[in-house]
């Protein structure tokens, strides 16, 4: 079948916020060295920084966590509406005399993205029923629409608050590219049904956990990114332990590390350092 | 078969006492630089601050132990209600002057966790005999009561004590999820029988080990942690051995780090730290 | 068949720029440390050296990129006649004293390379006509004046000045050489079907995206590294996501740390380090 | 077959001394930034405590290496009775003033041990014909006589000082547990006879080199330690490389790194860190 | 058939050299705050040791090489009789003034090796027919001399002087043991074409790049080091990418990481480490 008139493989996906996860190790022992007053003073600094950071203002917000274990002490969650404000977010950050004790242990870079499974399948039909050549100006123009469509109605997903939840839990994902289990291999159609399975299960955990995928193919060293937000850090297990169980996630999944949270608003910044 | 009215794959589980552990490298070039005075207050406080924690009270209590080897001079082991709890311990230790001398070197966040394959199996097929529909509101309320059941009549070993043995074997592992062997895949009768088999050895070993299984499913980077207790460290060996030839470990077990340590009462940190 | 008749198994390819990328961790708090006229020396001094370097001559051009999140903080991708000029760069660099603040995080070395897959076919199958022997004097000929050929026609790829554009995202890659797929041995026809597919679906981002392919087998450890350069950085995520499924990428390619920078002119150095 | 009644697929093994390898890297600025009578005080404490220990004394040695490479410039190797001396004999070190110039980089938990596999095929055999069942209390009885037995005709092999050849080779090892190829899935008798065949070859070197064994399962990362001691190194590649063509080790040997060292005893210390 | 009757699988190697690379980061930060004259007296030093080691003598030689990228500032190279020497070589560097400013990045100990695929065949069939058992005293003999004759005629190659090339390339290497395709059980005469159609390739390049093949099986982490030599580096990639297609690479090679360095004779160190 000649290329370029096959229906492309790739799903369609809609972008919101960028997004810039910073996990950093604390370092205590200059921190516990410097005179009382010195650390009062970078305290109101960074406290005041954070503060202003933290209010979600067009499309921008950033979320500090205190992290378990040895990975990192703090994460910052940073959504913004371009990698350039993700940039100057982080140069802010660096700026700030707090993070002479801050060490940049971890990252991740990527972008809210909504996976159209299901309207790419049907897009695709409809314009091949209507003999339009993949890939040719009206087949742009046509998908174009499509996902204007979505970025409108997804805006509120695309363009999110960081949940106030009590906890987080951060992983990235690749699709298993094996060589007889191939994710990037599977037709369409499956894909569309695994991935429709898999939301099922979501779905059901809806009311305890609300979930936000970043992509992050050419962005990082995974594909994508999960936040997961919940008052009860047990559900994280309770769902991912569930989700391995569906084929989509026990034959396709690969997982990265693990970071888990606890939300810590900017004004709690000081209990956290307090010696 | 209808996703939503297959029996789900996954085994019921009831969980306990959240748990981290904390594996240190002591500074000592820095330790042995502090004047004698300094070494010994530093020393006082810590001593009070791990004896107020050793002992278990209200399902909280944390053990310290020598490690062997250069993956960690200290283990940290905390039990704790909560990972908010965990967060306040690991944030209580951070704050003693000893942690200047504390490096952080790894650390596993997970939860204790018992599978309850047997019953999974009775219970899902129980419910499907009264036509049941999975994840009905009806199945939700019976699968509670049931798990409400097994917390109640394994809350000492869901919630227990630090094992005063003289030594501790950690380390985490995963379920294999090859391209052609992939514990997620297989049928919930034949991991159900597997981990008969498996539980069958740890059984013979009962007299001699005690075992403590937590589940770090989306909390740490890998599915389980595994803690041993003995007073004979070649226990270690010999359960592990042969438990490598049994099935669910021969072909669906992946291995971390191993850690092995002595047990350390927070009165033994003088001797263990003396220049 | 005998080895030495056999048709050649490896693409012809031309060779451009010799290319260093280097990624920088920044020592803010040393920096900060630094008495405000101290830091004003040490930039004029970078600012001056890097303005230099930062323009297109004889072959020779520096570029500085803001990098976003913890792999980096600043990227220097210097662009040279040869290996001798990259070192000679390096060493630059290395003698300015804002080197004192950066630490080398990563690098990669690699030449711009242009793989001629369809000349190559269209080659060897041309001098097999004229029963000319693999790698005898006259076939050697014959494929250094081909190269040549394409070298003239080639040269403004080959030697480009670097893309201007806002953003850039560099990546290595290898060849998957598995078990049971391996590109190296798979047929040429076979592979440069393959890479014709691949280059389709680059073309149509060709107004977006510029991409410079370096090769690196025998200099660095991955076989290519790529430059992505866009305006907008969404385009490096849709442009690697659909070539993902195309069977080069969804089979052979393998893939390593990726890296996001922001364009940075010498001159606004002092705007990203200030304090 | 009823797992219960099955023979015991796992190899009977006896142990013997427990031993650590210590790798540790010397920091030689600042050693050498240490006056001349400083250093000459720390080394005559290092080599008197060093003198002590590596004289062979109930059961506990510890000998001292010379590294080649990056990977340490140091190697201790204990040989004590229990993990609670390795552990005394390891903060003795730490204790000495010139562990402020050692930096652990590596290290290695295991405990001397000899496979039994021929004895465990035998001793199984002629249990099963006598119809005792495996695990129950006869059966213990009988295994423990036969290990008991191994345990005092192998005593020197269980117990022995550390040999006084000029080089040593150190390196972990696990038995392969692949998709299709898996050492824990082989039957006995498959094992046997590789083993057998990997002995054979071992014996041929038996005049050149002597090899300690060493297990480690759930003592460190690797199921296995090998010491090997020889006055020529050359002898520790020709082994090696022989060993790599048969079976056990084609198929089923996964290799950690090699420690490559010339024994250096403690009066030689001096020598080596003199500036 | 009974394995000691059976041909060796193993080729017949010869050895010559010992060698020693040493990649070392250079503190940048810590050289320029020395004063100029202490920098110079440390230059002195350093450059008059290195200029007594790079004079080839009685098999003894060290080179040094300007790095690129971040793996290191310089590599250092030490071709020596035995291990002994390089041991002595590497304590000699370490006790240098200029070591403070030298941190191990990285190293690779092996020896230069010479293997023998065609000579074994031939030798193996020879004492076959002539009913020489392997092994027996007569087989040792009767090996041992067809090595010793191979020793003296290839002398030249196994103790060379370091190759004066502009531009050095190291990289290590493995065979692959994969779960089918596993080097180490293709039969004898399978390997022995592979690699006398790879030296083919090699030879053809033989003008261009000098080639040293050192083995390390048993001293370091890979099986072979391999040091390619040229006055274009553009050769290294041409012969290695050739070389990729060939069945024994393709396949049955995997590759460590690439230095790539430019020759500096220690005169030149001064002009390297200017400030």
């Amino acid at each position: 079948m000649p290329v370029e008139t096959a229906l492309p493989p790739v799903p369609l996906t809609v972008e919101g916020a960028s997004v810039l996860h910073q996990m950093m190790r604390f370092r205590w022992p200059a921190w516990r060295a410097l005179p009382a007053e010195t650390r009062a003073a970078i305290l109101d600094e960074a406290t005041a920084a954070l503060t202003a950071l933290e209010k979600p203002a067009a499309g921008c917000q950033s979320g500090m966590y205190s992290l378990l274990g040895h990975k990192g002490d703090l994460m910052f969650v940073h959504f913004r509406r371009s990698f350039e404000e993700l940039n100057e977010a982080q140069l802010k950050l660096a700026r700030l005399r707090i993070s002479d004790y801050l060490e940049p242990a971890s990252s991740y870079l990527s972008i809210i993205e909504l996976g159209l499974y299901e309207s790419s399948s049907d897009t695709y039909a409809d314009l091949a029923r209507r003999d339009i050549k993949p890939h040719s100006e009206e087949w742009n123009r046509e998908i174009e629409s499509v996902l204007e469509r979505h970025r409108k109605a997804m805006a509120p997903r695309l363009w999110p608050e960081i949940p106030g939840a009590k906890y987080i839990c951060f992983y990235p994902m690749d699709r298993q590219r094996g060589e007889s289990r191939n994710w990037y291999q599977e037709p369409m159609p499956d894909r569309q049904r695994m991935m429709k399975e898999h939301g099922l299960i979501g779905r059901r955990y809806g009311g305890e956990v609300r979930q936000i995928i970043t992509g992050s193919i050419g962005f990082d060293d995974w594909e994508w990114g999960v936040d997961l937000f919940a008052e009860d850090p047990l559900v994280f297990k309770k769902l991912i332990y569930e989700m391995r169980f569906d084929e989509v996630s026990a034959v396709y999944a690969l997982f990265g590390s693990f970071y888990v949270g606890l939300r810590t608003p900017a004004s709690g910044l000081g209990e956290i350092l307090k010696v």
